[in-house]
Order: structure tokens, then C-alpha cells, then sequence
């Protein structure tokens, strides 16, 4: 009897590497249009350079971009302050949830299962995310790492919604897109795993056996209902 | 023969006490709207204790408003997030500069007079006001407090615009509204001074007698290219 739904946020339930990307274009323009001295091309390559070697939670982006870029100038912090307002407008101004969540997070409710986001991540930033996509008043329990103080892939981290919501590790069920952070640790604890296979990080290499193998594989939240009641059916 | 003129940036140049009033009621009903357990009245009330307090660049105020309510939840960080966007999401979409501000800025550069912005604070939230006013075109030069390491009231602060413009001080001209801050240090060092009664701050109170008193007392920018053009003409 699932019980409890776990969901990841980043890719799951709105496209975050792609508004990533878009939000880092507009924040190249920006530093350009006030005089940074390289080309786009040449700015937003040293970007992408930084963004996967440093994380893309890292607070400093911009900072080590103008460093490898050997600017020298008296607006420096002028740039970097562009640069996240232009980041910052793009982002938040467009961002908004998969188009499948909200009425999926509504049948959730309908059959009384409960809902829980698990994120990895800074605090702040995520509320934002979760209060700009809207989502809160959908939800049960929200748990960001950096509040608890352990990260994705321990599985320790997948025991917590468990325990705030008193149920046993096969009456949850948790949705997300990274098969090694999300799924290995959920199926070394026993609970229902269903990778998603959508958001930017999304390719053909994601579509490999793996082994273990997740309990179902899905490409957006529409069959997630009639698997919880398929579930819940046969027990 | 004026050369320079040195503006200081909040109250002066945008009315930065009523928006940051406007935005702290906003980040409070905010935090209610999402179950904040207070009335409006009593924690807009503790807020406002904490931003005296702690001053209006400090970087917790909602932290410090929820210790001070002795708000037990774990939900605390989410009111954070969510007292931050609606904070900043008042703040900068309605930001605009004094309605003088600009007709003034382009007859100074008519006149070849050069434009410094001095002010005190966090580079980053400062730079972010500059380019959201959109002045930035017209700025010779811009001076953050935070990333040279000196305060206002400091004379030797009020010296760095002159050595970057190569000026001497009775060549510059300072435009601020902070009797204590911005013109006390400028007399000191021979800068001409002209006190500024707007934004939040301006109350009867600052209408009485200063000693030494402000070379000149404004209410807006209407009369400041005068002022420059009688100083340019009598010397």
C-alpha cells in the first residue's frame, strides 16, 4: 500500500538544466552589453567550463568566469551583479512546473497519498524554486540536505521521509530523473523506485540497463497514478 | 571651476526608505500567507525593531524576526525564502529613479561635468540598484564602500573620486541627503557640499541649523546645474 510519494524537484518536476542554460545565456549578454571584453562564444564556453567543474550550486560562477578570463577592470563586481540579475530574470521569470505535475500532485491528493519533495541543495534556493513553481500548498513535507545535513546519494538522507511520515520503506515510492543520486540509495533501503527520464541532463546514454534496475521507468508523471493503484491493487 | 560632481545613491537618487517599507510589508504577508503563526501588525512590528537595530544592510533581518517571535516550525527557512521574493519582487520591479534624476544627469554631460556615484554598502546589492535604474551609461565612475575597504563618514573615502578624476576638492561637487555621512567629511576636506531633503529619512528635524552648515540645501535636483553653472561663472 504506497502511502508516500518522494519526489526530486530538479528535472522532475520543471526543466531545470534547460533554464539553467538560458538564464546563463542571458547572463553572458548582460556582462557583454556593459562592455566585458570577449565574445559570447568565449565568455559563455569559459562558463560552462566553470559551471560543470565547479557544480551548478556553486554561489560563484561568475567570479571564477571573469577570473579565467583574465579580465582586469575596476567593474569586476559590476559584471558579476549583471550577470545575476540577468541569471535571476530569466530563471525565475519563466520558471514553472512540468505540465503533468499539477494535475498528477491533485489525483495524489484525491487518493490520500501523501506528498514529499526531497532536494539536494542550498535552503534558500529551493524554497524559492518550490514557491515560484507554486507547489507548496501541495505538499506534506519538504527536506532540503543542506538543512539536514546529508547529501544525495546516502541512504540515510531517503530514511528521513520516511520516519516524518511514519511509514515502512515499501509503502513510499520516490520519482527521479539520476539513476546513482536518486535510486541506487531507494533500493538499497527498499523503497519503489520510478526513474523519469526527462530534463536537460536527459539522454540516450540514460536509456542503458541498469542493474539493479529501477522498478518502473517513465517519461512523464501521466502513468504514475495507475502504477501507485496497480500497487495498491495487488496488496 | 566644477569638474566632478559625487552623488550619494539611496534617498538621493531613489526614494530607497519607501520602497524598502513597501517590501518589508510585502515580505511579512508574505510569511503569513504561508502560515507565519503572528499578526501582521506584531511581526511587521519586531521586523521593523530588527532593521534598526541591525541597520538595513544587514543580510538576516527575517532570521532574526523569526528568533525574535520564537517561531518553532520546521517551515523556518521556507518563510525566509518566501519573505526574500516577495521582498526583492517589490523592491526592484519598482524601482525608478527621483523623476529629476535624469533630465539632471544629461545636462551635467552636456556641460562636460563628470558623474561619480559614491556609496555606502554591499557591492553586489549596490551595482544591482545602479543597473536597475538604469544609470549606469552615465556614470563616470561608481565607488561601493565594500570593495575599497573605507566607510562613509571616512574623509579619506571622499578622496578617492577626486584622485580617480584627477581633481582637486574645490573642483568636486557632493550631492547627498545625510548631513553626518555625506557632508560633515566633505567639508572637511575642502569638497563643496549640497544637502539633499528627500527619501525616507527627511523629517522636520533636518531642517534645523548645521554647524559647519552645507554650502547649499536642496529639495531635488531641478537647481543643482545652477548652482554648478554660478560656481563656473564667478571663478
Amino acid at each position: 500500500m504506497i502511502k508516500l510519494t518522494i519526489f526530486d524537484l530538479d528535472d522532475t518536476l520543471f526543466n531545470s538544466t534547460e533554464l539553467s542554460t538560458q538564464a546563463r545565456r542571458n547572463a553572458v549578454r548582460a556582462m557583454i552589453d556593459l562592455g566585458l571584453p570577449a565574445t559570447f562564444e568565449e565568455a559563455y564556453q569559459v562558463l560552462s567550463e566553470v559551471v560543470e567543474e565547479y557544480g551548478s550550486n556553486y554561489g560563484h560562477h561568475f567570479d571564477q568566469m571573469l577570473k579565467r578570463l583574465n579580465v582586469e577592470s575596476d567593474k569586476l563586481k559590476l559584471y558579476v551583479s549583471a550577470g545575476m540579475i540577468a541569471y535571476h530574470d530569466v530563471k525565475y521569470a519563466n520558471i514553472r512546473p512540468f505540465h503533468d505535475v499539477i494535475p498528477t500532485f491533485i489525483r495524489l491528493k484525491k487518493l490520500e497519498v501523501k506528498i514529499c519533495i526531497l532536494s539536494d541543495g542550498d535552503a534558500i534556493k529551493q524554497y524559492e524554486k518550490i514557491l515560484r513553481l507554486r507547489l507548496q500548498d501541495f505538499l506534506d513535507d519538504i527536506i532540503i540536505t543542506e538543512e539536514v545535513g546529508i547529501r544525495k546519494p546516502n541512504p540515510k538522507l531517503f530514511e528521513l521521509p520516511l520516519k516524518r511520515a511514519k511509514v515502512q520503506p515499501n509503502e513510499a515510492i520516490y520519482i527521479g530523473d539520476n539513476y546513482e543520486r536518486d535510486i541506487v540509495p531507494c533500493i538499497k533501503i527498499g523503497i519503489k523506485t520510478v526513474l523519469i527520464h526527462r530534463g536537460g541532463k536527459y539522454d540516450q546514454s540514460n536509456m542503458k540497463k541498469r542493474s539493479p534496475p529501477p522498478d518502473y521507468e517513465i517519461y512523464n508523471l501521466n502513468d504514475l497514478v495507475s502504477i501507485i493503484e496497480k500497487i495498491n491493487l495487488n496488496q
